[in-house]
């Protein structure tokens, strides 16, 4: 016996393979019915390739017609860069199709539903829509505010402290720890820290304890201008480094890192600090959708001070540093009252061998595209 | 049927009933089993009143004679405040009597268990051997050291901060972590902190929220005697409160405080720190065996350098502060090198509330009475 929520589930598993290389695309999974079996699975791979819907109608075994498709995401009606899905589905004749949540893009927003209602598809609006709607907070944000969705990631003490009095700071955490955060980074489209953090850390910023593909974005904030031309970044991954400056002062060095691929960008802003509209304006208008940031701790307090920070991912090893003068793991400017602090929602507990992960949401997203799922299919069931 | 190692872990809960009572001496829980069923049950409930062997064989319905007793920890073959408990087993031809752990105290040290033996008591010395020693893990120590057992408590945020900028920090935590805290308190003989968090919070550090009747000392380092006369805990406190100075600026707040029953201990030590090896002969010498470090971070941060905290309890609300000039939890010199960072062994996470609890022990006594009991153990089969 099948079940529509363990399908749905499943789509959802499916859905998140494509994790880290659809861009601005939601990632997507789907999954046909038919007869009471699974004759098809498919999820969106890779931006600019078949949506999910259409990769399960063709893994599809036997013929569609009278089918189920489960899918995570209302399925597209517009031209993108690939033809509507919609269309697809009408021409093949599914029978019914099963929506986990609305598409929060302005651009379909319940049109694809209503195209395939007006075909004469049994449609299923709305369904597990918490879970699905949470594996798309990343596109949700960007369709709702156009920037990255950012999440800020720390490895620290039980003290809170990333460092020593004297800087010290590797390693905190395990190799365990550092292999899940390498896991994290793949899935991101780009890695932000401060400049300090380059210079004095030198990072590598990589994936290479999970031998994964995929090279996220390096994006360096560098008020002044005073990156290391030789740090590993400059060597390594200039062409895929992103270099926010308040001020070039250094046309030699502008140059030297200009010629050797870097993308430097200066923020016109007033005063010393970026203004982090203009930064995430930028990189969402390169496609850049899953932020991580690493730090320093200078750089957390900014995203954290201007309420840029939807998701946080505390790192926990079982040690103590101490010392007034060891380096917090947060700085900024910071709240003045207990009531004023950030609160993290739902913060969840995994284990790392010895390290624990404290992971939670300071934003959510899913409310307002299950509210969207909602009128939809309060329409659908009046009669659109 | 009952089992010998769910009658032992029985023994430990009742032993536990005794914490925060028995001062300087360990808890001990006892049962009498005889023909496969309990027949009396008892514990160590107050410090020079009758002991859990004591209690359980006057607990007992039944006769005694041939009936196992089942103890937590070796019975005491010298006369204290009571009379020795192996004594009272030989008289009422107890058969068998299971051992969890020898007893560290090297008056004892197995001198109870030979004397059993030589009486023609069947003995089996060892029995959940890291469960009986973890109880008594605050009495090995003052065997050994004859120094306090040391809890450290802090309440921080996520980022390790236990105030704002302006230094506000009530509340960080939820009220179950409160009140849970509060338990904490009643089951130690002292509570310390240092002056300024008594200046600064005037706080009560009571046990208010579970409505114990037990009121621990409260032990202030106050190197400059610079106590509010008004705070709470000298207004309230003031004939449980222990003032550790380094110097009496005022001979009339001197008279002042002494004449409303506060303890005033000159530190004579050279210098403006404390010497912690005294405040801590001073306690145990008071029959203060276990004591709860509630800071502030400088106060934390001394114990912890000194390496004299036995155990820690990190209560974290899913918060963020942020700011550098926020306190953070633990201050003092730390550590240089993140190796050299302390250790904190067999971390366990609890949750309160939204509030996650990270506690773990950085010093293990166990070890040492477990040892002790395999060589007990051994003389003893070797015919001692």
């Amino acid at each position: 016996m099948i079940k529509p929520h363990d399908i749905m589930k499943e789509c959802v598993q499916l859905a998140l393979l494509g994790k880290g290389y659809t861009k601005t695309n939601p990632i997507v999974g789907a999954i046909i019915v038919k007869d009471g079996k699974i004759i098809g699975r498919g999820y969106h791979e890779e931006y600019g390739k078949s949506h999910a819907e259409i990769n399960a109608m063709n893994d599809a075994v036997e013929p569609l017609e009278g089918a189920d498709l489960y899918v995570t995401l209302e399925p597209c009606s517009i031209h993108g860069k690939t033809p509507p899905c919609v269309d697809a589905i009408i021409e093949n004749k599914i029978k019914r199709v099963f929506i986990g949540v609305v598409d929060p893009n302005p651009k379909i927003a319940g049109q694809g539903i209503i195209k395939l209602i007006e075909a004469g598809v049994e449609v299923f609006v709305g369904f597990d829509e918490e879970l699905c709607a949470s594996i798309i907070e990343d596109f949700t944000k960007g369709v709702l505010n156009q920037e990255p969705y950012y999440t800020l990631k720390l490895a620290q003490s039980l003290d809170g402290k990333i460092a020593t009095k004297t800087g010290d700071s590797k390693w905190i955490t395990s190799e365990s720890s550092r292999v899940y955060v390498h896991y994290i980074r793949s899935v991101s489209d780009a890695i932000l820290v401060g400049v300090n953090t380059v210079n004095r850390d030198n990072p590598r910023l990589d994936v290479r304890l999970i031998k994964a593909e995929v090279n996220p974005y390096k994006v360096v904030l560098d008020p002044f201008f005073e990156i290391d031309t030789n740090s590993f970044l400059c060597k390594n991954y200039s062409n895929k480094l992103i270099l926010f400056v308040k001020d070039i002062k250094s046309k030699e060095k502008y140059d030297k890192l200009i010629s050797e691929g870097v993308e430097i960008v200066k923020d016109e802003s007033i005063g010393e600090l970026f203004d982090l509209n203009f930064i995430s304006k930028y990189l969402y208008s390169k496609n850049i959708l899953n932020v991580l940031i690493e730090g320093g701790s200078e750089t957390a307090g900014r995203f954290i001070d201007a309420g840029k920070v939807d998701k946080v991912l505390f790192f926990i090893a079982p040690k103590i540093i101490g010392g007034r003068d060891a380096v917090s793991s947060i700085k900024g400017d910071g709240v003045e009252k207990i009531q004023d602090a950030i609160e993290v929602k739902m913060a969840e507990v995994k284990h790392f061998d010895n390290d624990i992960l404290i992971s939670g949401k300071i934003k959510d997203y899913t409310e307002y595209v299950i509210k969207l799922t909602d009128k939809v299919r309060n329409r659908c069931l009046l009669g659109l």
